[in-house]
């Protein structure tokens, strides 16, 4: 089951520098990990912006949220959830 | 180069049902024929809507503009572009 | 897996009186096979407003989005889907 | 007589981490305590977000604010209220 | 219990005029009727503009619901409810 | 001559607790001496907010402007100011 | 007494031309009539709009509410009204 | 050459009561001497808001924006700049 | 001097098409005409809409208002208007 | 390939001046680098605002995404990008 998932983030201008880098690097890793897995299907970066859209391949709401939830800059973001489903006008089969 | 696109289709209450029909089918069909070429990489239904998300892999601004302004269902429908970059934490190469 | 479902309703001033009657009977029978079945498991009106708030249980995006897109008075509706979850401070095991 | 609460929580970022453990399990607490009188009919998550969509069933809109005010993170909420009706469509009763 | 209600009033530039003044004359003694019966507390015209703001004292929502759903005028308006208390440094015990 | 004012109050979080006390204690104070002479015509809480709609008789744009200035909570304070008119429904002259 | 209003004119594409005029110039008119006597004492053109801001000197709010309401081209426009106080700053009187 | 600039300010609430009395003494000079030589032809305050409504005559849009810049307390301010021309219905010349 | 003028064009779907197209041809060689004189200096697609983005280099708030009012597709238009200033970072003085 | 990107500005009252003097002299040696190569096609200020509205000339999505993320300013930025293309009705070829 498929949902969009647009993030925003916004480390405040004082944030410490080390622990902002700590923090973006177990994210990648984090997310990395979910795309190999095929949870996080696509992630792409919105130009000139720190935002990003994914798509996202989950069991259930449930699901999507533990996912979510457990970003280590989710403090950070601003999150918007579109559910998707397959368009009748697809032609493959796995965009479900 | 990605864009995605966020298409809201408006189909006025006293539409002609015939030509309705006709126009969602000449879109279906042109919506298959730029899948197949990989240019409208995905498309997803936005749940409970008649609107749709979709990711386009075009090479400038002027084709993706051409792209959707042959649109059979064009004049009916509300556009959101917003440009899109390869993610630094994506997987996938063709993610771009 | 739950859903809330908001659905403001637009019936046009100059809609044939008689056609939205029959429109809205339909739509009251099929909202309550729904309610029955376990679907649509909540539905309140907005006080003051042709408008309602519903609680749907599905088992995924597709099966809301099929069963919102047969709603007899779809054409005439203006909705907003957000997906829910279960709250972790939820008592009851039936609110998932 | 029915209310939507739908409260949105921002714990700022730099807010003493023990303080929000207490305050959180105060709130859940208090939650728990109303839902088991019949009070708090329904708590829902919004999937990916720190906000729920509740469900209030109280004597006035005085005892509604009374019940709101004394949540222990209401200082850290934004709230939305929609006072609700019985949809003429609903099946059940106590879904008043 | 009290409702802050505010009413804009579209009435299409098109409409029949006749009608128009006969539903306006209705509206007008029916909204007479109900701050006779104290049932609709205040009426104020927004200054410069075809809109309302008025205070209701009914029994609860079903009641202010069934109020505004008779307004001969319901048709052709866009309505707020918000639902007031009494406040803690009111001096008068009837704005309750 | 009539006023709609709506405040919405807002301390910060670290604001002193006594200094909070103390200023809405002279809020409070304010507030009644003026509702005692007639000027604010009603206050009422907009339920679960700490919000509040108010209706104020004044002489003047000037005379309101110096009223709402003097609020011992202005600095924290959110304003929405609407002129009103007796509307030419109401049965009661002292709602001009 | 100082009102700013900001009305935008929007005449229906296939509103008859003859009458739009006799109502254009029946509008100029009764402006010119009321920026002579003092009451419209400022009318400005939003460059590029068919928009003004205008400055209204009245007794009262009812007295502005009853010049508006007699705009010929009232039926037409989208109003804004905000009340206006003399400057502390101001170096002028007649700015009151 | 015409333009409407308003400008909300907003001052923290922890800034130096000492250094804010200090610039709007000289906000208060600079804008009177703007006011004397006919560059800042009218100033209002918007009722009950920190605000004001400002007309401005100047010879270009540079001149226009070296006087805004030039603004004591311009860093607290968020500013709304709207181009005017002369309308077509003023009777006086001189409100180009 | 220059202003950003953004121009979003909405011709009815059930817009005669023969005037349509006639329009279109005489907003195009208006449009070329302007450019060509220096008044219009740049015009670009919003790519995938029906919008353009224009720089107006003009002598007043006057000129650019007679410039766009006519505009042949101006009552199909929503206009938006910006006044730009030379930036101090611009290295080309054309770009005033 | 053309963008349209609308930069507003925003540091803090309290950010240490020197070093914003630092980074504005960088932001502006960096801009008129880039303007230099042609990549920064045009920069104009908004009249009024610390913002500016710019038109860049990049070969791809990523090249902007780059040349944005680089800017000495960008922290403190937000950013509004929109693609554009070549208008139908330009008659200048190098304002592709």
């Amino acid at each position: 089951m498929l949902f969009m998932v647009e993030m925003d983030v916004n480390i405040p201008l004082d944030f410490d520098a080390e622990e902002a880098a700590r923090l973006k690097a177990e994210e990648k890793a984090y997310s990395q990990k979910l795309q190999a897995d095929g949870t996080w299907r696509h992630i792409w970066r919105k130009t000139g912006l720190y935002s990003n859209v994914s798509i996202f391949d989950v069991a259930s709401n449930e699901a999507l949220h533990d996912v979510l939830m457990a970003l280590p800059l989710y403090p950070f973001m601003v999150m918007k959830v579109t559910p998707l489903n397959r368009h009748p006008s697809a032609i493959r089969d796995d965009d479900t």
